[in-house]
């Protein structure tokens, strides 16, 4: 099955209403918001990644759901395959090293023997907590910082040159938690950008029953990807970016540093424009597992 | 690594409060008891077990930890790799038979490509949770159920002959959440016994700081296992019971239907007796990871 059909098909399960129908990223649990992600080797990190790095990214990658609620983090639960003494070693390092980085705390887990997957849960507090349904036709649509930068650093991580600052980003993410909390009380619709920019707006309209507009020329590109050679539109689809992506009511200024990259309006699906004229489509928006 | 070594080194990480210092199977958070469990293939479940079978293994491993805090379930978040299309819709029937069957509901998780390693996180709901380290000298140790099926259960999955029930045992366990909702405001001390009595026993001893003596001649063996040719040491350090392991007061009766095997004394260690005298302890006292 697709990841849309599995979802599909668990959505005919006995789902909590917290569950938001499992439409969003994370769930409610009256002031509690929770998220669940596990990554595998070889499809979210390389075999070569350094055990830290991976440790790193298993935690920033659902700290960065935490972020798009809203959320001030809580405690982790991490799923650990034992390896040997220097991985497992460094994995802690790393573990050690992004908790504390992002003011975490562990608040348990379970250890197991085989496998290359690990499983973390996150579990944050928000009294506010946007979802991605809350979209409007004429709401603006912002991006935190600058995407594309992961996307390079994971060329950069399979062999291509490129410099260690394109690298850190696809290695070591940084979740918008603060961000995310000065935003929550604004947005209208929210959530993070992790399987690329024009996949992950695509979902946000569809959830929030609206069409979208992105401008090619207004997405925001770091001066080093530029200088790499990277191109908006390859920025726009490769992932791992954990940026934060929100609607505003129109004529509203976001209160932390972001960049407006297009808009909703009636209507449904995605349109791309360049210098204001309609451009194709690329083949693929971003990352989806199948 | 052993899973021993890795988890005191995660004590030196920041640790939530609800963490119980990692020595418990689940954390708290006010109200909430929440517990992970990450099962590999080969490792928790066999490459031919049906995957329905590995559905419900997997809920009903999970919900034992919360039968253990005598919580109510409140919701799980389910960590998924997708495979082919037969394999996921038998996973979803046997999803939907554990969750209606226990009275869960689903809240969240991630589906993923990839892997063959399955995570769950549970969430309950109590008031009053027992810990594993109330045990005092002088209580009483008793446990829910039989024990010894499941292990029996493991082997005929294996080709031993024997029964269907026992088999049953091994692949449909069902956690005591009722029973250990009854228990939870009496117990001094209360765990799920997944790993094997004797280690488990051990455990639970050793987080209270005292002795533990358990009567082999005690142990409650159902017919079916005594019929199959099951022996009391042997249903001992097997796993995959998920019956209540549970200390009292001295004097006290329980609330629910169990066997007293042993008690708590001034000390540390575990002690086996047979006919009230002293036996050896076997090798292995059940399932570590390594």
């Amino acid at each position: 099955m697709t990841e849309a059909d599995f979802l599909a098909a668990l959505r005919t399960l006995p789902l909590h209403p917290g569950a938001l129908d499992l439409r969003d990223d994370a769930a409610r649990l009256g002031e509690l918001v929770l998220t669940t992600d596990l990554i595998v080797e070889s499809v979210h990190f390389l075999p070569d990644d350094s055990p830290g790095d991976v440790a790193w990214k298993l935690v920033a990658a659902n700290l960065s759901d935490l972020a798009a609620k809203g959320a001030v983090p809580e405690g982790v639960l991490l799923g650990y395959p034992l390896r040997d003494d220097k991985w497992d070693a460094a994995f802690l390092d790393g573990l050690r090293d992004v908790l504390t980085t992002f003011g975490c705390a562990l608040l348990g887990g379970d250890t197991v023997s085989g496998g290359r997957s690990y499983a973390l849960t996150a579990i944050g507090r928000a009294t506010v907590s946007p979802t991605r349904s809350g979209a409007q036709a004429g709401d603006t649509l912002w991006v935190t910082g600058t995407i594309g930068d992961a996307g390079a650093g994971l060329a950069i991580a399979r062999g291509a040159d490129g410099p260690a600052a394109l690298l850190a980003r696809y290695r070591r993410p940084t979740p918008r938690l603060a961000e995310g909390q000065a935003l929550a009380p604004h947005v209208t619709a929210m959530m993070d950008v992790s399987d690329g920019l024009l996949i992950d707006a695509e979902r946000l309209a569809a959830a929030s029953g609206c069409a979208v507009t992105i401008a090619l020329d207004a997405l925001p590109l770091s001066p080093k990807y530029r200088a790499w050679g990277g191109d908006a539109l390859a920025s726009a689809t490769a992932g791992d970016d954990y940026e934060l992506l929100f609607t505003l009511p129109s004529g509203m200024e976001p209160p932390v540093a972001a960049t407006r990259i297009g808009s909703m309006s009636e209507g449904a699906g995605l349109t791309l424009t360049r210098d204001g004229a309609p451009v194709p489509l690329p083949p693929t928006l971003g990352w989806q597992h199948r």
